[in-house]
């Protein structure tokens, strides 16, 4: 089994109080292909400008990562740069430049529409349901948004969040979305809009999943010290997607544990700028981490 | 197996944005007591006027709560007034009367010198060491704070953790404890200054154990609904210490499942003004949650 991946392909520059990092490997697809790659196949659904670097393709084909879908432009590639604060939690946009980003549409190779397992990664909702458009019966689609959407493009947030199986989102963008103080109340009225799952990420804080068998309250992997936040909800969709995709069984039966694997991407993720710890790290140190929170979390 | 609990015994008049309660019961030890009440045997140490209500005497004792040292003293109650917010979360005070809590001196009668548990609830940092003066070799030694304490009060405070087992504050009192940021690393500052167990509340986000076996992550109850958040911080104290008391073995096999009693302690305490929720519930109404709980954290 494998899983398509389909989000934004970036350069992103990170400023934090310690340091200052340029065009580092960024964008939502990038960060969930390469915490997916740890577990299963992944095909990679994007654009990139000519100056995309050539260390970066590498960087994904060592991955494993399929790149047929990856299209090559001519044009800038998308460029993101933000700042962090002390607290590593308040982070400013300070420049966005769409560049071939701006017309992207993204076209599925015939060989990858009947791919079982869908990450719709952060992306305007109209190009995530383009996706779906173009899928033959996928098993599972999970789909991730950020507030820009729900303040853009609701309209077309709310056709999308009728397709799709999971949806996850933030703990902020959930009140935003069901206009509630409490976030569970918040995944009562979310489940009314489509998704038969949704998880609610809480940073540090966790995250927590609803369904019909209830609600599962997983832990955040206890990290002393965070370097860059960027890509970390991104990381966990991906590593969740990606155990999923490599679990046999239902999907009932494995999303808690998928949600655990998701977490211990997303710390990994924040113990470097960009992706350079993510792809630093092997199998077997996920698995350890796992373990710990197995027993971190056990009464 | 009996515990002892010191802390402040209140009159509190409590603001919502959908409601205003005046003269309810309060204080750390009152909350504290009456989730401990659901498990174990509970003295209660602290001091009120006479000005106390007769129905909260009443209270006390239907829990079975042990009074003798409980001192009533010409004056009037302590009387705090707070306002929360519409989110539930920021709370400001709107007046405080100390009454006969300002010239309190916690005496413990004789026979209650060797009870084998102590929870040493919020208060004065000076009178919690006070307590300990007066024990003989208590088998477990918990104490609870507040940030005042930290702003008025550390010399004490840095005293009393000397001679303590277990230490329980919110992450933001940690994090200013620590001077850092981050609370994994505020646990292990907060260890070398004395207690072998550092608990940190969390509020919704639930709470963090941190002894020499690791660290345990406890969910908070989830709740749809919170009506009154005031003494949620003391009921989880209670029902843990209530539990710990209560339970065969030793104090590292059962602090884990202990918390999670709190946990659930604190849900109910939330569900209601002052005590009026948690003096409502019965045994079997908080094991039903704590099995709950089970299922919601079990990957």
């Amino acid at each position: 089994m494998s899983v398509l991946i389909v989000g934004s392909t970036a350069l992103d520059s990170i400023k934090t109080p310690k340091a200052e990092n340029p065009r580092l490997l960024g964008g939502s697809a990038s960060h969930a292909a390469v915490a997916a790659s740890f577990f299963a196949p992944v095909k990679l659904i994007g654009v990139v400008g000519e100056d995309f670097p050539k260390k970066y393709v590498q960087l994904y084909k060592k991955h494993g990562i399929d790149l047929e879908g990856l299209q090559m432009v001519p044009g800038k590639t998308f460029q993101w740069s933000g700042e962090y604060e002390v607290n590593m939690n308040n982070r400013r946009t300070l420049a966005t430049e769409l560049g071939v980003f701006e017309t992207f549409t993204p076209v599925l190779p015939p060989a990858q529409r009947s791919t079982p397992f869908v990450l719709l990664a952060n992306i305007a909702p109209s190009l995530q349901s383009h996706v779906l458009d173009q899928m033959k019966r996928p098993k599972f689609v999970a789909a991730d948004t950020m507030d820009l959407w729900l303040n853009i493009a609701m309209g077309d947030l709310l056709q999308l969040l009728k397709r799709i199986d999971l949806f996850v989102l933030n703990d902020s963008e959930a009140r935003q979305l069901a206009q509630t103080d409490n976030v569970f109340v918040a995944l009562k009225k979310i489940h009314q809009l489509g998704p038969r799952y949704v998880i609610i990420k809480k940073g540090e804080h966790g995250s927590i999943l609803s369904s019909a068998a209830g609600l599962f309250i997983a832990p955040a992997y206890p990290l002393a010290k965070v370097i860059d936040p960027t890509g970390a909800g991104d990381s966990f969709v991906g590593g969740m997607m990606g155990y999923l995709t490599s679990a046999k069984g239902s999907v009932d039966s494995n999303l808690r544990r998928a949600m655990i694997y998701g977490a211990v991407a997303a710390a990994f993720c924040c113990e470097g700028f960009g992706v350079n710890r993510t792809t630093k790290i092997a199998r077997a140190d996920i698995e350890k981490r796992v373990k710990e929170l197995e027993k971190m979390t056990k009464f």
